[in-house]
């Protein structure tokens, strides 16, 4: 344990990094660098660089970045170019951050000289895996600490004990027993674990949803919305062109003020064992409904059925913490290809928790009105041909029935 | 052509299958065999013997069968146990049936030693391939007859004027222009395909919706639903048993009420082009949804994986008509096997066009709470194992980077 | 049939395709233009020439291109990066040239302002599927004539009548029955169909085989060769740096004079039926085996497994006819992204029919001794991490067996 | 440590078992109970019974079971029925015969009240894993323990040294270094790793094989095999019906005469790291070869490749030791669905390393030779068909041509 000179941790400005803060430093007897983005989660960051300060962190040694236009471009984009979902519903919100504020601590390790990086995930999670890989990835020496599996603060109470020793602030919120929820936010989404939800059949509380307005609580009046694809990315709303972090923002908006993208499942974790989960996907539901719906048209039938293939494959791996690995880089390979006459737009109606696809178009569209009409089509098809058709594709089952297989 | 003795036509009682009919009986002087099932699509079917009558049919060659039990217990079921989704959204409400069809027409075939039989669906769609499909599969030495790329009576026109040359009655609808969608319906969905559709563009008409009330004018307070299930099928809604019809049409009932279920999209047809159309599967997308919440508590994670990795390859397979082949029988082979333990219940809340899982249990959960918990767990699961697992599934990654690969 | 005015025809000068020349001009009353490729079949092309000037084809509508390199370096080289195998044995050596084939047809088609394209495969087999949709990816409004489909030849009486009858030369060979084979070549493989082989019981015999010499009457002494691979590809033997063409050449003189590569099989054709096929794939059969050597220690397990996993779907592909579709170009873009790294030597020995691989290395291995060593390994793996990764792999299935699921 | 009462160990009666036998006496002061299979491995299993009394061990709880009929009926076979070769190469000898020590020992802890299983089987192998997921997954509660992931005998060293104060005898090989290889055999094949072969370069020695003769030495005449086949399986050879024992038995000695069935390769272990292995699978090969070729007359097309595509995953869940998952048991019922038709014989010739298949046939054949002659074929396939095959399959093709796609 001693010979760690050096570490970067991930650090919120919260109660449990704060403990975490001064763990390190009294366990490891070494610097810390803390490092807090911003990756749209909706909180203040500047009072973790007030908290860093008052632990002896040197100001050089704080680390706030904004990171939301990169997360949306590099992380949550590519992801949706493949209609990516775990395990038929989840949308991936907690797991695509995790490989990007990975990266940015392993950057900052380089940059300050240091020979460690710590996080605060249990021991339990999912998140602590996608940490760690993508540490391991990008730097294979880096060594990692993860005071949950370490330490003996096992429960609440030895860590607010500690907490109270090290002259922490404890709020309210804390005191009362904690949030009743284990929450995590970014651009995408934000879920909530733990405590009620631990009972699959508990309902979740109305009073739990933070970013989502009840459906019943949502317009009366339905809204359209106008999404704009270049290579199967959104690059403008209601012929605005806005930025990756910006769609995803007003994306969010509109999604929460119409209570779309609620989410409650029971999921499998990399860890083995199956938990609860709720989510607000707001921006991400509309997202992945349209994008659907722009390769309907820009899509051919074998690219995209060989994409809905691969699709689950590559949603365990974001979801398992392998984005960083070179068989999620070489399945990239092929989305991003498929992408590039992904382009177009799609109108959406957002009422009350509901997307209805209802309208799209694309200079690069593949349906052909003239072959696809029940009219007659002047010849484009001729439907002789299907004869032929059916004819050979039946052939192996007709031998096989001759030769009296049941 | 003239070496047709006996054909058995699957016959609505339309226009166009009457006229078909009429066809065959000039066209091949051959003896017709009318076949008319209930699938659940919510017409009277008595009015098809009448008319078979008036063609000249015996009675005994005139077949009205109900296939609802059937059609949910041995299609809707079964394919429903593998959460099955056509390109990401479509239910397959309309290729599940045609298996069924096709069966009981050669059924048939042998009881009355027919040596043809024969369709009403065009040469550009997939109900040809599914029908004829299943007719080669079941019966290889089968003759086909397949009017619609066969006649000439290729435009609207000629049709009604064969039809008025006949006899045929013609009501009011079709001398106006006809229906202004091509719609098919069984007990699974409702679909609408052609004429305004056929541009992507244009939204579809709240008019043309038949099954569900739009989402706006559903009930204002939401609806608790709880579906009992037993090896992957449902067999009972709010505590009381319900056959596989029964099911269903409860299902249709109250998604219907609460206007669930409407779906617009552009699909990729087996014989090459992008089709729109729109669908109304109320029943089918409450199942679904409480499908994946009780596996997600019952099935193991790898399973539902290997489920998940399949389903699209089982879901083309069932939309171009591959429903009796060998490998869809292989495929079902594994799928039902993973189903012994899917036991247990889900409550669904419907709300205006949504369903919402919250809440679910089984006597044969495999959410291990104990585990689970964020709390102390009294060591049921050790937070040191955690760093073994990433440290082995890294390693690789690190060797890699060690390598200098980027 | 009439408002064809120039087709273009793959000639190989050969009794069948001159049929078809004439045939073609008899019945089309169209421009022929004659193409005529060197893929490596091993025969001389000039006599093509000749035999096209005498049905009267201007000089400069007579094309005879020499596709050896382009043949291997884009068509063969690219397929074995995935080491491509169908239904576990064929080297796809007939299906690869197809496409390229295709290709330059329609370039001459487009040069020569021609409207239509001919082909001299039959009705019945693979190779009509892999022209035409080549030609039809490639030139959408392209007309092509397939004169086996078309024709009224249909024994081969009528067609040596029909010869007669057009002065075309007849020798021997065809007038003592024909080939007792039908036979294709190229750089890759020759291939055997047809006659004694239609009875899959009955032995090939050993006088049928043309490219390898028995394994009984090869060397009885075992040859060494090193193969040097960049990105995936061979670019030298034994030390010597070669073009793809000469690699290939100089390995199926090495594979046959030691027997290597004779395959006897039945296969399942695109159409519906199974096929007995013969095959010596001599340089082809080296090639995979080394290629599978070197991506051993260059590759990582998780790509290496995913391009496995892959590989059925992408030989499917290319037997099927489909080089030129989108999904196979979207295969490609991620094997060629995983060949990055693949380079280095293997050496294999060649003895009596057997490719052995017994060495291999690479500057890009990631082959670790010090990790794989049963010695001590100085701590570079801690195989106590074992236990904790056993432990969460575990969990499930612990969790599982306590639910009482057998 | 000390809470262990009785454990089952894996003791094959050698020098490391034997050493880890007193090691468990000595650490956890328990009772031990031996457990030595024959699964073919080929030593007499005897004088681990007179080894295990010297250690105090009861007569009652000495377990020598003859598993060898059990080992190819419900392990062997099983796993050939899908073609299963790991990583394109390895035939997964080691990897099939672990989860039947497993389950036995597993039972026998059941019988005679064991809490705890030990093996011999090291931190870095894939063995650890294979046994271990064998024992949670059949008995969620058992403790393991792996004595080489826990004592201090890390050198070969203090192994010996340990062995020589506990008085067990060490045999002259052990003291001059000990055996060359690391070695496991059963009735499927024997593996070398380690030594000498750490170094991938370095090619293996002729003296290091084992079971076969070098194919230099193997005899100059081929010999003819007739394998009959019922459900996929082995039933006899040359007329001569046998047991599965007796099958591979017989295989191994034929395929051993004619120096077939040797493989080096570099393969990628579960646990992270690349190892390479040489092996001997004589039988296996053999076996391998003519299932494929039974299969190739009496599976039908897309069955077969549904097999062949997922042949890896099913491959690489045995050999990372997932056999008693229940994903494993999913796809299992997919395989053996398949092997209902799978009847028939084949005829291979082995010569010096090669296995040719020469000819097969089956009462359940699927190969129609009307429909596959060149010959006229008398109307059984219309060739004319393939015309509108094509066109239907090319449309999509041609619509994206047309849209200007490249």
């Amino acid at each position: 344990m001693s010979d760690i000179k050096k570490v970067v941790l991930a650090y919120s400005g919260g109660l449990d990094t704060s403990v975490i803060l001064k763990w390190l430093q009294d366990t490891y007897q070494c610097e810390v660098v803390t490092f807090t983005a911003d990756i749209g989660q909706g909180e203040e960051l500047e009072p973790a660089r007030a908290k860093a300060i008052k632990f002896g962190i040197k100001p050089e040694q704080i680390f706030i970045d904004d990171l939301r236009e990169e997360f949306v471009r590099d992380f949550v984009f590519p992801m949706f170019r493949c209609n990516t979902v775990y395990e038929g519903e989840y949308l991936l919100g907690t797991s695509i951050a995790r490989p990007l504020i990975a990266k940015r601590q392993i950057e900052i390790a380089r940059q300050v000289g240091a020979d460690a990086v710590s996080h605060g995930a249990t021991g339990k999670g999912n998140d602590q895996v996608r940490f760690e890989l993508g540490y391991y990835a990008l730097e294979p020496g880096i060594k990692v600490i993860a005071p949950w599996r370490e330490w003996d603060l096992v429960s609440r109470e030895k860590l607010l004990q500690y907490a109270e020793d090290a002259g922490i602030a404890i709020d309210m919120k804390h005191k009362q027993g904690g949030a009743p929820y284990s929450m995590d936010a970014n651009l995408l989404h934000i879920s909530f674990e733990g405590r009620h939800l631990e009972d699959p059949k508990a309902e979740a509380e109305e009073s739990m949803w933070r970013w989502t307005v009840s459906p019943e609580a949502a317009p009366d009046k339905a809204e359209y919305l106008d999404l704009e694809f270049e290579h199967g990315d959104i690059v403008g709303l209601n012929g605005v062109r806005l930025s990756p972090a910006q769609v995803l923002t007003k994306l969010n908006e509109l999604g929460g003020k119409h209570g779309i993208g609620r989410l409650d499942l029971v999921e499998n974790r990399y860890v083995g064992m199956k938990s609860r989960g709720c989510y607000e996907t707001p921006g991400g539901t509309i997202m992945l409904k349209a994008h659907r719906a722009i390769e309907s048209i820009t899509l051919d039938r074998e690219v995209a059925h060989l994409k809905d293939d691969l699709m689950p494959r590559y949603a365990t791996l974001i979801y398992n913490g392998y984005w960083w690995s070179p068989e999620r880089r070489a399945l990239q390979a092929l989305i991003d290809t498929t992408q590039q006459d992904v382009n177009g737009w799609v109108r959406v109606k957002l009422y009350k928790g509901n997307v209805y696809t209802v309208s799209r178009d694309s200079k690069d569209t593949l349906f052909d009105q003239t072959i696809a009409t029940f009219d007659d089509d002047g010849g484009a098809y001729n439907q002789a041909d299907a004869a032929g058709f059916i004819k050979l594709n039946a052939l192996r089952m007709r031998i096989e029935a001759r030769a009296g297989r049941k």
